[in-house]
């Protein structure tokens, strides 16, 4: 039997999403809590959680064991932030200004704004200061709780820079606590290189996918007017399946366009945004074992109409909420602020708003059975809320309090 | 001359509403910029903000002075919460889990919700109870960035609890970096024990109110339908005028039922809310003195309708924003956040929400001239932005990072 080697006592509570595998319907809401609770750990991974007579009588702490006092705090498994563009360099802070005025799309890159803005930022960067930036943005999301991060490339929008972006945030990563899954999404929109869509998801395919599957273990696209559409989506996830990617795509933003039947017929991991999302495409993705990611800080941040976030949970969808991370369109990297937008605009319950952060957002990643969830056999990434209730984490909007952060069986603070 | 006792050397930038007073129209956005910045400090005030060279010239580090480096740095004044329900018991996180499945508010009622979950959890309390959740709870608004902070009474609704709430707030206060500013709020809402608007108020005017003015600055009541109407309301204030309080009030969070042709009528201090303010209304109160306090966190938490905040901007209204931080429908005590929510939802500017919390939020608070600007001879309190642009603070949601926060000239960490 494996030793412990950290050991969380007398917590007021361990709460964590129930079953195993993605949540639906009704088990999105249904949590196992233990009320008291302790935690064993051993190396990297979880041995037990469960009444405090109970794993102290079967997992005692070993004799080099760091134990923790949990009285009065509350266990919760590290959040999984699945959508971020994290990587990128300049900020957008005169947008950000003028869109607060009312001004257009039309108007904000007439003034230099919009996503090419951050394509030359980034692209101007070298590998080592992006390495950096991406570095400092995974201790933002830490700092909220969040322990496991997609990140995607995007910005660079040529083979060098989209390389470099994927390399910078692999580096990043590896000095970070937190854990990364990389995403290579070539496809964010069309640079000023090309004339066509077409032409550059040719390019995309041709020249960029073969060197990016060396870092990336996904593949995502924007399916929306002016960037790219059904056909050109199409051909591109494929030759990505071919490499050996998981497919992910942006769909429904702004206008639906055929996203949802593409992501269902091709039977990909998940669409991301879905603000323009009809009854009849939610009830489809709800009836397919496609992921419908939400990101209401984005929807905050652009004043999008939200997404029928109620409908597709009861219909059955595979749910999942994430950040959307970048400069432009989310500027924020917190998980538990989105919870509370969740429930105060999308009518998600705190319950449903954690699976939806935690065990759903590990699936999203291709991380079932791995992260997400406090309980035996999951890696070690655990949160102590320092709260009375775990509500709080959705509750106290802009006061995540944490007494600890868990990664990987290691006590980053207390 | 006075001797500087802490100097800011080097700053990226100092950022500081501009003028005197409380502003209104196009002067609510017109901030004063020194880009780079020194600021001298000598004991609680500030001796001058400017060029770097020009402050080293003229008021040098004293003996005892403490130098600190701000290079990279942005200075900005302390924040001034100038709405807050800070004193209370409890929680209501079980009410917002109703809420977020759209539960109505009968229903909470039922389910034990409600103000009066508040009211019964703080009149069991004991005075120092009270005191040391005030103080954890003025540590969390600082943490945020606010140096100043309104407190209201309001959940004793009988003579003993009201004074106990005002004596803890007083004590909290006294242990804390932040200052308070107090508001007898006990017309919050009708306790159980009366039965109707007029008595209790009778009751607050005769039995409570003379020991109240012993430890409040202000008067607030909360007019809408279920509460109190306008005659009471106006008793009430006339009554704490007489007793020489300042005069505000909850106006128009729910219905229009006069509270702004009163408040105008009275010429107080500010009316607070106004999610339900039509044109007419919110054309009256930018015409006269009477300051608009919105609330856009509380908007979130209860989906209210929004303000009609850009009309009362161009009318020319004295605007200000504040967290309305209580346990029920504004569980937020970060003034960035708030500032986020007023440029992504109410179209205010960045620089119009930061004037909103500083200048004019001292001004609601009868503390013009004295905090909310960085400027000579205002008391030092300030905060260095750890990020390259002011605007960061509206625009990082979720992320307000102080390198440093700096209290009646008191450095509190960096």
């Amino acid at each position: 039997m494996s030793e412990t080697t950290l050991f969380i006592h007398d917590l007021a509570a361990a709460v964590s999403p129930s079953g195993i595998g993605p949540l639906r319907g009704k088990s999105l809401g249904e949590l196992e809590i233990h009320s008291p609770a302790s935690v064993a750990i051993s190396g990297e991974s979880i041995l037990a959680v469960g009444k405090p007579e109970d794993v102290m009588r079967d997992h005692p702490p070993g004799t080099d064991c760091v134990s923790v006092d949990g009285r009065g705090k509350v266990a919760l498994p590290g959040l999984v932030d699945c959508h971020t563009h994290a990587c990128f360099l300049g900020d957008r802070a005169p947008e950000f200004e003028l869109r607060s005025g009312g001004a257009s799309y039309e108007e904000l890159h007439a003034a230099g704004g919009g996503i090419l803005s951050t394509v030359n930022a980034t692209r101007e960067g070298s590998e080592e200061e992006l390495a950096a930036v991406v570095w400092r943005h995974l201790g933002w999301m830490l700092d909220h709780g969040t322990t496991t991060a997609e990140v995607k490339s995007g910005y660079g929008l040529n083979r060098e820079s989209e390389i470099k972006m994927l390399r910078a945030a692999k580096r990043a990563a590896e000095e970070s606590p937190v854990d990364i899954s990389s995403t290579f999404l070539g496809p964010h929109t069309v640079p000023p290189e090309f004339e066509t869509a077409g032409e550059y998801v040719d390019h995309v395919i041709d020249e960029i996918l073969p060197e990016a599957v060396r870092y990336a273990g996904a593949a995502d696209i924007f399916v929306e007017r002016g960037s790219f559409e059904v056909p050109e989506a199409r051909r591109y996830l494929e030759a990505c399946r071919e490499h050996g990617l998981a497919l992910r795509m942006h769909g429904d933003q702004f206008t639906e366009r055929g996203a949802i039947p593409l992501a269902v017929e091709l039977g990909i991991r998940s669409v991301d945004h879905l603000e323009a999302t009809g009854e009849d495409g939610a009830k489809s993705l709800a009836r397919s074992d496609v992921a419908a990611v939400l990101l209401p800080a984005c929807a905050l941040f652009l004043d999008l109409p939200l997404p029928l976030a109620r409908l597709l949970v009861q219909e059955g969808a595979i749910v999942a909420l994430a950040t959307d991370f970048n400069p432009g369109s989310s500027f924020c990297e917190s998980l538990p602020l989105v919870m509370n937008l969740a429930c105060t605009r999308l009518g998600l319950s705190p319950a449903e708003a954690l699976t939806a952060c935690t065990a759903n957002a590990a699936h999203v990643l291709g991380l079932d059975g791995k992260v997400g969830r406090l309980a035996s056999g999951y890696q070690a990434d655990m949160l102590l809320l320092d709260a009375p209730d775990w509500r709080y984490l959705a509750y106290h909007l802009g006061g995540d309090r944490f007494a600890a952060r868990i990664k990987r069986g290691r006590l980053l603070s207390f």
